[in-house]
């Protein structure tokens, strides 16, 4: 039986496959009996999942987060959302152990991600720095991809709001940085360096905010310090390190980064003073922005003209708006 | 003599030209003897003048708004602002009935516009509804360009905050159309004539909120019931003589009218709930902001590193921003 | 059986009687089996129901939003709250189709609506437009409560906050003008056309707002346009149309209607900038605020001298404040 | 020559009559010769005065607040604003020592003071507490009016924002207290007891609040516990010596008067919890703005058809709201 | 088998002790039977608790709020919390009734109190009024706290936020107290007395907003009136019955009773505008806030290095914080 | 003639001394001559100049800012606020190149600086620090200390709202840090060097925001990335460079320095998130709220019991609150 997406899971749906763990936690019953309420993943999204007395006592677990397990189960709704009643749960390392068969066991299904190829965003984002910035941007720029270059191809861009997968601080920079790239054509006399290099080295503290690409979660840096100064001070340590020429230009770049969630009620120290953090400022919240409507677009299974209201965006959205939700592939041919 | 631009002039600079009267107060010194405040508009801006009493005695006015003047003067600095002591002040009327020699006179040079051939982006906008709208909403959108261009075409986009002049909101809607098409390469799945649609009609109301683009004021529609509305109204009132065929489509490009502020606090009677809506309602703030940060750094010619404060923006800007401030042409031959 | 009324029900009661559907939900039990959750109603509220696997076997629906059902079944209380655990329950269809007795089925007694005769209601707002109105401005609103008349004897004033009940638009209205009329009494130099027509109008935008009084939900418009500027484009059209006589006054009802929330944050494109709107404004937000209040105290059926806390009205009340909770007639003879 | 009223003087005219002294400062002019700016009232409002250094020399003042002056001038524009230039200034009690005639002197003209006749509002106050509030709240307000009195009748209601002038307090209650009156026809359900005794009492504190009814202006204790909590202590007393025999209706007309301004950010330390409440917050909010609008559209001299921006409402105001605007007599005789 | 501590109780713990009850509500299963929802409490603080129908027809009941009982049952974990499943309760008035044996029964281990002696925390802080305060403040703060000691010293701070307990005020303002002794070290040109009157009298309206000690709830005053205004009418009223010799001195002290909230969005009706004032808002504030966040840290019992969000903090926290959480002893022997 | 201070400066007082230039500005007046608006400043304030036409012909300038000059005057008042008429200036530069006796000039009158001995203040932290902070945050602060120590002397705290003055950044640390030092003795579980560096260093970045201590002024990088994060940096890089031992401590110091602000409003990019940053964010705020007072008292020089309007602090102040304005040698013997 091939794997079912989870986002394809209905009601009533036998289950014999393979997810993630992405949380676990125990729980007694009215009637004093134990049991686990799980949440399992795979690369479509995420499901509720129960564990019942009588199946753990021959399944006892443990269940780590990030681990692979194989799931017999039944779909139910509870509250008008899908659940997984499992009937059986085995860990791969168990069904490893035991020697048994893993022929349909497909990590790469298990685990969320941006709908993009990684390898081609990076390229692509890669040659963007290389070929559009002068230097001395370019050299600083190219420098810090390079350096940081494993996590950013992993990491999400948020742990929940937007982008909330493996790849997501890539996917979310490539946007913002093409945007910025046809942008300045219209507006052509802004410092066209700093705007690139702003676009693409923005959200570069997230790399320290969050850790565990594939079941990502905060850091205590991430926490106490947050991804907008973090990323400044990556920023700036590695100029330090280049010896970086043009101390006036740096600056600038450091404010795009410091100013880009464009007011202090949203964790900027400083507001935009330049017209490239603006710009930056406007195509990062605008990516998000688009990004958490299309997630919450997609995740709606309701009836109605309307999804429910998402309290991240403060609003409800009118589901009839585009030819078609979801993630289709941008015209990578043309030359914006 | 040529006439020099009111940008231009400099403390101790001797006039001897032509401008538009912009407004006139009356007052009276504290020595008991009348004189006016005057501000004199040309193409490049605006500059304060008095009249004081001697000067009157022989150049008694009446100064109406919106008229131009033959002026000799000398310009002051007053608290760090140009101002012009006027010798001698005469209407253009005035002139002509005495059989005077007009040949310096060039009513171009004394208004406000924008810096692009008003036709040029006209004719780019008229295309662009054309060619990269599909019916039925290009023939909706079409209509109501061919039935308000007259006003359309010299309508400010603003009184005050940005292209406060004639060929404005021409201007502005020109930026934000093009730049809806530059992103819809990127957001290929959302609906591309909604966007571009709504891009173009968004401030259709301001022609109706201001009047007299040469010398700009509100409407009392304008001040009691807003742009706002006043757009959206026009729109659908077009839509409904038009027999418009589909209303799903209709309403929401009504919709992304009546939120292009994107906030309540900032009137719009309703958030954005399409991803077209927010697009629209982003790019529209980005190009007034950005616009308002070129104004206010031109306007600036203080010293420092950074400009006055500016209640608007709420900040005040750095000066070392860009390669070179104002406004260059954008670069008019690419296809986004 | 006579029908018990909803906001009588006590812990234990038994039911045999007719009721409204007003949701259903199904569902499956943490033991696997399937459920319904109900929300049944009469003209005295609503209350939620369930119907267990084991009755749904014998009574398995469907139960569509809005028609009317009879249903046996037993008040119990859960979390502190009435709820009915059904026994047995038919649509009246069906009941009809076997050729059941209906003798105890009245229609009347299943749908919420406002306490007050509506025709009576009615007919004294139309004498109060028609007799307090000096025209041009009584011609117009007795045009408009001529056309929408049905509907606006039947439209909720809100979906869930404020007399949210067949009726409940017509009860509002009739008690804003009623108490603009008393006003009107003291602050004698406002335009009296002006506050009345505007009192009578504010609201009429909730007519293409919301849609089956009944059992209201939103339309489309509705919530991409809003009741604010849905309402102001039925009146302006209606003046289009009559060719009113005089712009000046007709802008400024459209004020009125367009600033009836006071403020942006609420949803006016424009604050109020008359007296005349501002007394509107007034007037309808007390007698919202008023009857939230009413509501709320009504529905609270906890012990203690505070209710619970209102989201909407962001505070508990004090329940020992009026002689009586309710909605008493107001005193209806008093010409004030 | 008689008494030309303040809202009359037009820009040219010659002064020789009586004013009351409302501020006075010393100034000295660039040219180092000492100056007074003087602020002078009548009944009928304030205009700004300048005493130059060569009138200074024959009238050297001093001008202390509140005294009366007969003043020799000529009404001048400055900025827009009328403002009178001092040829002669000299003070009743210098002219009564002087032995000269005072014919024509008559204080009445020169005090600011509701349009009312202050007796009958007090009158029909006083009445109205004891002939529609029931025992016992009809003993505690008429013992607070009878106790307060004499300070009620004078008082203004504010120092600035709206009735700032003597019996401004008076005619503000008055309106509040009969608006109530009429409302509570409307709302028959709630504590009419309550609602008027907490509309006649709710702003009692500004008797200590504010100071000097001719020329007031607040006192310490104003400015350090504010009016809403002096008059609920002030009502506290009266009731507590009065041993008042319902403590719940006591504690109820307490947080009346406690809750009146609505909100938190407006100064009450307590939200209206109750109806009672509610309407009397909205009734006295109402009155001010109404007044504040009157106030604002009679001061504005511009040409336009909307006021300057006043930034006590945050907006400006349209001017061709009203048929007449000013304060006709409310028609009294009705009976509500 | 001594007291356990409800804060020491573990999933499966066996408990055979006494509680207090705290909050008792009645339910009934799904499958109609009834039950219990109990909110237990020790001197540790709370514990869910249910009596199951199979309990409940052994031990009846009633359970009124404040009563000792005797209680067996088993801790278990339910969704995340430990929750008690009760075998058998019964009152401490029934078992003495029934001449049993209460060998055990320590009333004081029963009730939720400040960590600290609370007649050592009086007699500290009488102490420091009488040798730190001069007269006239020194007899007045002295006759306030004679007249109100013994509620003074039960209070609990608040219902929720902060020292929630008996004997919570007495700490909360001791702790004022004495950092306020410390910063007049520094700061030491504010004036002594008031500051420490100040500090000392700031909350004692908690007094008339609280009844019930034990287990504390809110009065009617309390809800309609607020601590802020009752405690400065206390100590207005008994300065009045002292004939207090200094008013401004008097008023300055009520200032910063009612200012003590800092912000009238915070229920104060007046802004700090002294610096004893704003001294007092701060050490306040302080002591309330690392108390929440000392409490929220200890009731935290899940994994992870931050805590789950707190509301009232709005923010979760580092648990990594401090040496050791918890209310150590402070040092009571130093002089500051 | 001994040196004046200018708050001594009375109205007639006639000026021969020393001055610092602090803002220079060259005008036109009305009659078309040129002039110079100056201020000049000394160790006790501020003083606006003018130079009008006759004076500056002899005393052509220039007025470099930061320079000395003896200036020759009279003080008059202009519009409430003493102002100096200039009859001769001369910079000090020349005297001395014109070999004139330069006998009166002390340079250290002329500079606004804390009232306090700085090396005393900085013995006085830096001890503290040594003593009172264990390993390894001691040598951390140390080293930051020793590295810092010349600019930290001298930093002003502010550019205008609190100790706006040469070394004012010492004097608000010192009162931080020796209030934390007191705090710690009540609240003795907090991490006692975590709270005490977090004090001494929350403003370090001050340092790099501010330039020119004298006369200060931001720097480009004080005001695109503001002091918030150039002093944690600061502090980062300093670890870095000291291989800090422990990341945990030091990472809760960072969040110390980053969130001190308190909140993402006011530019701190965090919240604070434990009770030691918590304990920070109060004590500073506190600090320069106290000393904003003080200065807003100290300046008002008007009558009446209230100050005029402060914008920052956004109220009036009572200036009858404290003994003795003005700022009082703390007790600097106590050890707290």
């Amino acid at each position: 039986m091939p794997h079912q997406l989870i986002c394809d899971l209905k009601d009533g749906a036998n289950v014999q496959q393979y997810f993630m763990m992405r949380q676990a936690q125990s729980g007694t019953t009215k009637a004093g009996k134990p049991f686990f309420n799980l949440v399992l993943g795979d690369k479509s999204g995420l499901i509720k999942a129960k564990v019942w007395s009588d199946v753990l006592s021959k399944c006892p677990g443990p269940f780590p987060t990030g681990n692979h397990f194989f799931v017999q189960g039944q779909v139910e709704s509870y509250q008008g959302e899908a659940q997984l009643k499992v009937g059986y749960i085995i860990s791969v390392e168990d069904l490893r152990a035991q020697g048994k068969d893993l022929r349909n066991y497909d990590p790469d299904l298990l685990c969320q991600a941006t709908p993009y190829d990684r390898q081609e965003l990076w390229q692509e984002l890669w040659q963007l720095a290389a070929e559009e910035i002068r230097p001395p941007l370019r050299e600083l720029v190219l420098k810090v991809l390079d350096r940081y270059g494993e996590e950013f191809q992993v990491c999400p861009a948020a742990l929940r709001y937007h982008h909330p997968y493996l790849g997501g601080l890539l996917e979310h920079t490539w946007f913002v940085a093409r945007h910025a790239l046809a942008s300045l054509n219209l507006y052509g006399d802004l410092n066209r360096d700093l705007v690139l290099a702003g676009a693409i080295l923005h959200d570069l503290g997230k790399i320290k905010e969050l850790a565990n690409p594939p079941a990502p979660e905060r850091t205590v840096p991430g926490q106490l310090l947050g991804h907008v100064v973090l990323g400044w001070e990556m920023v700036r340590s590695e100029a330090q390190a280049l010896e970086f020429s043009d101390p006036t230009l740096l600056v600038q770049l450091e404010h795009i980064i410091l100013s880009h969630h464009g007011s202090m009620e949203f964790g900027s120290p400083i507001l935009p003073k330049t017209r490239e953090a603006l710009l930056v400022n406007f195509l990062d919240d605008l990516d998000a922005k688009l990004k958490m409507m299309s997630q919450h677009l997609e995740s709606d299974t309701g009836e109605g003209d309307f999804t429910a209201y998402n309290r991240a965006l403060q609003r409800d959205l009118y589901k009839g708006g585009s030819a078609a939700a979801g993630d289709p592939e941008p015209d990578r041919e043309i030359e914006p």
